[in-house]
């Protein structure tokens, strides 16, 4: 490891300096606000770094188009490849429009038609190619070889780590006394050049990593262990199974602390963003919000910024997010009862139900159920009420009608 | 209507100056940002006001603080009342706990738990009353009579109406430029201090009015109509009957044009504001985008900026609101086909749609439908699919396969 880190460029605080230089104008200063409703939601004392206000719902255009400034005359002829479906590919494929480089961007073929026409739309060249994404990874790296094309990676780059730092330097200048920044580590780009900002202009500052407890990538390196990581995690932004040597080399010697997430600490975060926030923020862009809700005594007293990287959550999961956190909350339980399977039974129980105030949303009659009777019927009625209080006054009121449901 | 006019008090742009003045550093200066993403989307020049952003949630912080800084002593002393379960309630709670004015809110009976405990925690006593808005507005007046306190309306008031229309001075502040300006109508205030700033301030620009086309009450009674307004509405916060007196008396001159948006509408706009700009807005709050995605040859070669007037929509219906946008799309849809009653039909059907790279999200089997043969089962097949052009292609290998699918 020494060896590999030795021959690896620096990233200096100069270097991120004349990115922020670069982008001024390019990329949106985004806002970071003093948020009272999440401070008081997480008992801790937060900022959030809106970086999902970005024309491509994302920070990943600090990075690339600071990598993209930086070509060579020759190199922008030759112009640039890229293998991403999310904020990376739109990042590149955006910027390279507007400096008039050619980019190529390879997607997995099981790319959602509007995101490969999202990207096409800002003037990239799509190739749709392998199943996963390191299929698709793998064939860009083969037609950067053939085609001389420059090859921009996502977080193991000097030039990307050093634009992904000027995001530190806007929120120690908005904001000089954040005592702990809070971010999200999939590749480790975002951490590495953050880390070597804030902590060059405020050396005090206490730096928190993030990351999902499925793909521990960059804490197991830490720890020398094995990686193993893996699974369907709704953070798919930052599911990276191995860090950059670069973004390692740099951000380990700064990072504090280490935070890992599980998937319903994700779903909180999402859910609490949208509720007391009034904003759309992806799985990994929730990371270190869900942070400050996993392990709140971490950040007690201090002036905790998070950053909210980015929105681009596909639509049906955001809705899927929303529905299962009122399940969490008590607002939509299924009730399960057993009762005779004659006319009027259904009748009886939607009265009850309705005359107490919720909503029921389905039914299912159960016949086949062997701790059911043959007269009997096992019914899975789903409702929505106002709280988990108002859930346990329904309940209540069935069994007082002789229905012994119990919420599933 | 002139006569009863003619008593009114006026709302002066000097009003509206004070109100500006007095809510300086009590309610938050909300960001205006020129949307690129909405700008394309909608092919308008689109500037967007995010009253979301309020601590409450939305705008009604204005109007209300304004009221309550204008309280005598005396008035102050004997507290104020509203009734609203809604954003006034949030905004009248919060800035007269601030102020250490005692607040009463009457709210319907069916109200939350969650926006009781809400309007409890800024300090208010909440009176549960009647069951529909009506009723509660009744008793508060009633309450109002009996225990002296000052009521608090919504909208037909000439403080609340000069808060409301420091709104406009910050758009016209930020981008001077602005053509059109775009406001929802519910019961007028918005609208009433917004028209009466702007045109003070810019005597050229257009303003649009916008009603729900459930709720056309401004507009009927613009044009001699006889009140009909009913409907469960998304846009319940502009669901209003009867326009107030003053609002319409100062609004009526200065409308150019009125735009009624139907429920469809408010979805996309809704919808549209998640996947475009990453917010959050309530039916109401969607309005002006809805105007503009409804009629959008009204504003093209504009400047036109757009009130996002709050956020605060139940997270059952957003997340509602953005699985009908998928159905809309065509990236949810159920296949409907007859199939033989044996096994290994649901296999093959499966394999043909999983082959296609669609996802399975419910499989209903009907077997009473004496359209299909008695041996035979009509299948209901909910799937996720990547876009409309996805699940016309798995229509089409279903055929393919003798099985006659069609979209419901």
């Amino acid at each position: 490891m020494s060896d590999r880190c030795a021959s690896l460029p620096p990233v200096t605080i100069d270097a991120i300096r004349r990115a922020a230089e670069r982008l001024k104008g390019r990329v949106d200063r985004t806002p970071m606000h003093h948020s009272r409703t999440l401070s008081k939601a997480t008992g801790v004392d937060v900022w959030v770094k809106y970086e999902n206000q970005h024309l491509t719902g994302a920070f990943k255009e600090r990075g690339a188009l600071n990598r993209l400034l930086q070509l060579g005359e020759d190199e922008r002829r030759r112009g640039v490849i890229a293998a991403s479906a999310g904020n990376h590919a739109q990042a590149v494929a955006h910027h390279a429009q507007v400096l008039g480089v050619p980019a190529t961007i390879v997607m997995p073929k099981a790319t959602p038609n509007v995101k490969v026409e999202q990207t096409q739309a800002r003037g990239a060249a799509i190739v749709l190619e392998g199943d996963t994404f390191d299929d698709a990874y793998a064939h860009a790296l083969k037609l950067r070889d053939e085609r001389n094309f420059v090859f921009v990676h996502p977080f193991d780059d000097a030039g990307v780590i050093a634009g992904q730092g000027t995001l530190a330097l806007e929120m120690l200048e908005d904001e000089p006394a954040l005592d702990t920044l809070v971010i999200p580590i999939g590749g480790g780009g975002l951490i590495a050049g953050m880390s070597v900002a804030a902590k060059a202009v405020k050396p005090s500052i206490r730096i928190v990593g993030v990351e999902a407890a499925m793909y521990p990538s960059f804490n197991q390196r830490l720890r020398g262990e094995a990686c193993k990581a893996s699974g369907q995690t709704i953070a798919e932004g930052i599911a990276v199974k191995a860090v950059g040597d670069l973004p390692f080399a740099l951000a380990r010697p700064l990072i504090d602390e280490i935070v890992l997430i599980e998937e319903a600490g994700f779903e909180q975060a999402i859910a609490l963003y949208v509720t007391a926030e009034k904003t759309v923020a992806e799985g990994a862009g929730a990371a270190s919000l869900a942070a400050l809700l996993t392990a709140p005594e971490k950040f007690k007293g201090q002036k905790v910024g998070i950053v909210l990287t980015g929105g681009n959550i596909d639509t049906r999961l955001l809705a899927s997010v929303l529905e299962r956190s009122l399940v969490r909350e008590g607002r939509i339980a299924v009730l399960r009862f057993i009762g005779d399977d004659r006319p009027g039974i259904l009748a009886t129980v939607a009265r009850i139900i309705g005359d107490g105030g919720a909503n029921i949303l389905q039914v299912e009659h159960r016949r086949m159920k062997l701790d059911a009777p043959a007269k009997g019927v096992e019914f899975d009625i789903e409702i929505e009420t106002r709280d988990a209080r108002h859930t346990a006054e329904i309940i209540t009121a069935l069994k007082a009608a002789g229905f012994q449901a119990s919420c599933l």
